[in-house]
């Protein structure tokens, strides 16, 4: 090779590597430097490079997130209940002996005190009255209607715009490494179907929840369509999620991210899998730009999301990384940027 | 452009299309030139067409397969009952209470008489003390080992030879047109998982079938495993099977293939969903190099396997097609070739 020749090889070189490095730095603009990021950068680098002994073939690329409050906005309330409870505000007026039945009629009543009283019952008694008796199609047509118009109170935007802009590139990224990326929640699986696609780019076939069962019935005209019955077909919390991933997959997860107790067995099943794998936890720590709750570091206990100092405690044991939103990420929504 | 260049062009233009004529023929070379055949090429052609106003993006392009009759031989015995009888005996020297219990006495006696009157129940024993209590990945690799060594009565081969040449054909072809494959089955899922694929070239997030719960708890040494217990979870047969569809994906499947009365609500829940899909039967008319059996056109009537005369003048007046296994299929097994 001619000196000229060299000189321009290395230039070339160093430009590739400039911008391998630039890419590697840009797929996750919104995470500050700091070990979290760092940490993921190495799984991806570990487990996808043929030489490194905890290489991943693609075929068993699998990222499992957890959603209310890992991917999106938990608090006040959990967004699915918050449908209920308009969904319930919305059938009323075909529900006259909703005046006169608990807990309807209390919820009609906006009576507050009561509302902070309902027990699990009263709960289920809501959830099934607004998720079942209707097709899948149907629901489905609910949701995306409600989803299309509802607010959330604090920043007044649509439900799907409190995602987590950095949890967002994270799947973006793990996708772009040959990661399959799911949810796994212990929310209702058709309910997070409707916007999972759209929202966080991940098909109806790669979202894992709470589900009930369906029936292929023929309704009233005499068609055959699925139909929703309040049979709880699958609890996707805790123990659930490492069965239903299994049961979903056939396979272990390579990373898991959660923010509860309700997330440990994912994390462990994907520990235990043997390999480089990636346990991460989502601390909210943020009151400024979002909430900070949980019992752990001392932060206000939730009656929603449930970080308690005992799964900090096994997040250190275990080498569980605990994601800080008030250190780690630079923005934590789009519309911040 | 010059004669030449417009004669040469005209030349390649044929050798493409030539070339693509002969790539369709080639796709299913053990089909026999027939309507069966055609309606596959016409299905294929019709949906993957972006003019077609039957058009089916890509991510909608899901193909469902009922296992047992549809893909591989079910006679004389299904293959996983089979698998339990063999594990009976092999497991019988750990269990000396057998020799006095019912139905393991008979069967380890090899009591015909007795064993051709077997109860459901009976059934069910064998299933669930041959499937059950083991974790995850010891059942799977029980299953490995017996599929290793276990040879089929009539043609002395592994089961896992046994499988319909035109129908792995058939996967592969949809496959190569952006068709994602799903087995389908009333056997158990994590049976077929075993060996999907390997025999198949389907992964185990694409085979659905009956499964009974796992728990996720710890073993004896304190390590946390998936465990197989005795409770029924789904049941993957008739109405099951477009439940199960939708449960594991979210949507309809665009063609469905099957063989028994079992099958015919994934045939149903398939034509329900509007377009232009593809739904086949597998009528197993071929004594001679494979079996003939169920009511079906006069067939004699079997234990296993139920393609009745119901079945029959539905799918006619569905226009469901029935493949004929002597007149469509130029071979049965790859190794008839």
């Amino acid at each position: 090779m001619k000196p000229r020749f060299a000189q321009l090889f290395a230039m070339l070189i160093w430009l590739l590597a400039s911008l391998a490095g630039a890419q590697d730095h840009d797929s996750l603009p919104s995470w500050n430097d700091r070990a979290a990021k760092q940490a993921i950068l190495k799984f991806v680098r570990t487990t996808t490079d043929p030489s490194s002994p905890n290489f991943v073939p693609p075929e068993q690329r699998i990222a499992t997130f957890d959603q209310d409050g890992t991917t999106w906005v938990e608090q006040p309330m959990y967004t699915q209940f918050i449908f209920a409870l308009e969904r319930v505000a919305a059938m009323a007026p075909q529900h006259p002996e909703w005046k006169t039945t608990q807990p309807f009629q209390s919820l009609i009543a906006g009576d507050k005190a009561a509302i902070a009283n309902f027990t699990d019952k009263d709960v289920e008694a809501i959830m099934l009255v607004t998720h079942t008796g209707m097709t899948v199609d149907q629901f489905h047509g609910i949701v995306k209607d409600w989803l299309a118009q509802a607010r959330d109170k604090r920043w007044n935007r649509p439900y799907t715009e409190l995602i987590y802009q950095p949890m967002l590139e994270l799947m973006q990224y793990l996708r772009a490494n040959g990661y399959r990326t799911y949810i796994v929640t212990g929310g209702g699986q058709e309910f997070v179907r409707v916007y999972a696609e759209q929202v966080y780019g991940i098909p109806p076939e790669q979202v894992i929840g709470t589900a009930l069962a369906t029936q292929y019935t023929h309704d009233d005209a005499g068609q055959l369509v699925l139909t929703r019955t309040p049979k709880l077909l699958l609890n996707d919390n805790s123990s659930g999620k490492a069965e239903d991933i299994y049961l979903f997959t056939g396979r272990h997860s390579k990373a898991a991210f959660g923010n509860t107790a309700g997330d440990q067995q994912m994390l462990q099943y994907t520990q235990t899998a043997g390999g480089a794998p990636l346990m991460m936890l989502v601390l909210h720590d943020d009151a400024q730009r979002e909430y900070a709750y949980g019992p752990a570091q001392g932060l206000p206990d939730s009656k929603v999301g449930t970080f308690t100092q005992a799964l900090y405690d096994q997040a250190k044991a275990k080498g569980w990384i605990v994601i800080s939103m008030k250190d780690d990420w630079k923005h934590i929504f789009a519309w911040e940027k």
